[in-house]
């Protein structure tokens, strides 16, 4: 069975899903996404995911033309071509077609991208069982290029970074800023526990206002967990007792390995499971 | 008439040309370019280019599939059909349709498209009377970001850039390092004289390097100019006798003014006059 892709509301083989080579989407990489996940049926804190997108879009002067409720029909609708209630969801939106050049006024309207494929295989294993991660050799762009913290489709430092992962048996790798802070994960926001308090970078550092690390704030809050974002170095996740990575699609996912270095015990640790546990209940309300 | 470009080697309508949005140079900006100046029907230097979109695209783990030789043709048969003889030509080079990831080990396929149009109106006046830029606020992305130095799709930053100088009156802005060093601008490389020296910034500082750059530097040497590639405060700008910028479409293009103040006497320098007149004769053999 084809899969299939919904551009600007209209569904699509994905062999067939095209868009023109002079959208400055794929010219420049000028444009956003955000990956949503999907439990039976229901797109995870899609109000969250639409709001940051348009946010962001302001940021790079690109008006959505679309409500919000289009493109969540949009998005049911590749669900059920694809025959899909659990699913990860990418919806891209591009800048649009125009003229070759940096100046995107005659770009009158942007590209709507909705892709669903099944939910990865491994999800379940790495939540449970952890992963593998280091530190990456290459440095996070950093806060002061005007696109940080942008979920942009300019990506080459993390496509450049899966060999090195790749190479180590590493499934995520951490960024340091250029002033040797903690940063994120290629896909991830990071979070460690320390003598029962949770520390993530703060979004000084120029990462991306990840929707499960506010979510994960959130309910470390709910459940009375002091929390400190700030700017810390490689040493402190060394040092932790806990280290988990956040993403939409995979939420929760504890790494037991840092650098070769075990992480506590080198299983998962019972502040995340607690985490994991309590994210059931949370995403009732969602 | 339509404008035509080159898609892997077949010619085709502008408006009907297109790629898959599983493109991962349309998903991640994951794909390289280059802009070639074409004179006479000879694009100028086109093995340099050739070269260095070969040399970047292994930094890229990206295997170029085409034969110089090749994509030279499809050049020559897109200025044919476009019925040109001086253009701009832009040759993309994009990873190809692959699963969605951070993983292109199932990209096979890189894509090769070959744009051409007319060489901009506005390049003799400008090589004669100079242009207003600035430093722009945002900086560059930096040397230790694996991507440094690469002309990928990822150009988000000098997209964002564009608002900056269209809003001050700027035709070309100029990004300084994270170390506050002059790196170089959105769309070309920098130089400056003073006291006679030929002043700009090495690759240390992680730009790229620039085809019209590397010209430029051969014939400042041949002319008995002494160069000075290294690390440079925005101060050197300001307090130099003449600048200018280069780009292989634009060639050499003085900056009379930066941020709002006259640089040397306001106007084009002899220095940058000769530079411009050698030229000439430097393409003769090119």
């Amino acid at each position: 069975m084809p899969n299939y892709l919904v551009i600007n509301g209209t569904v699509t083989e994905e062999e067939k899903a095209v868009i023109s080579v002079l959208d400055h989407g794929f010219l420049y990489g000028d444009g956003l996404f955000t990956t949503i996940r999907v439990e039976a049926g229901r797109p995870l804190w899609f109000d969250d995911h639409w709001q940051r997108l348009c946010q962001q879009a302001t940021v790079m002067h690109m008006p959505i033309p679309w409500e919000k409720k289009e493109v969540l029909n949009w998005l049911l609708a590749g669900l059920k071509a694809n025959g899909l209630v659990d699913a990860y969801v990418r919806v891209t939106v591009s800048r649009g077609q125009g003229p070759l050049g940096l100046d995107f006024s005659q770009c009158k309207l942007p590209n709507c991208i909705v892709y669903s494929k099944p939910l990865p295989a491994h999800i379940e294993e790495r939540q449970k069982m952890g992963i593998k991660a280091g530190i990456l050799s290459g440095r996070h762009w950093g806060k002061l290029w005007p696109g940080a913290g942008l979920k942009s489709l300019n990506f080459l430092n993390q496509v450049l970074a899966f060999p090195e992962m790749n190479s180590k048996g590493w499934q995520e790798g951490v960024y340091l800023t250029s002033t040797d802070h903690v940063a994120e994960g290629t896909v991830s926001n990071i979070f460690w526990f320390k003598d029962g308090i949770l520390f993530t970078p703060s979004l000084e550092t120029g990462i991306l206002n990840g929707i499960m690390r506010q979510k994960v704030i959130e309910m470390a809050r709910m459940q009375g967990i002091t929390i400190q974002a700030g700017l810390y170095y490689q040493e402190a996740l060394l040092q932790a007792d806990e280290i988990f990575i956040t993403n939409s699609i995979s939420e929760i996912v504890p790494i037991v390995e840092l650098n070769g270095q075990s992480i506590g015990k080198g299983v998962r640790g019972d502040l995340v499971q607690r985490l994991l546990l309590e994210l059931k209940n949370f995403k009732k309300n969602c």
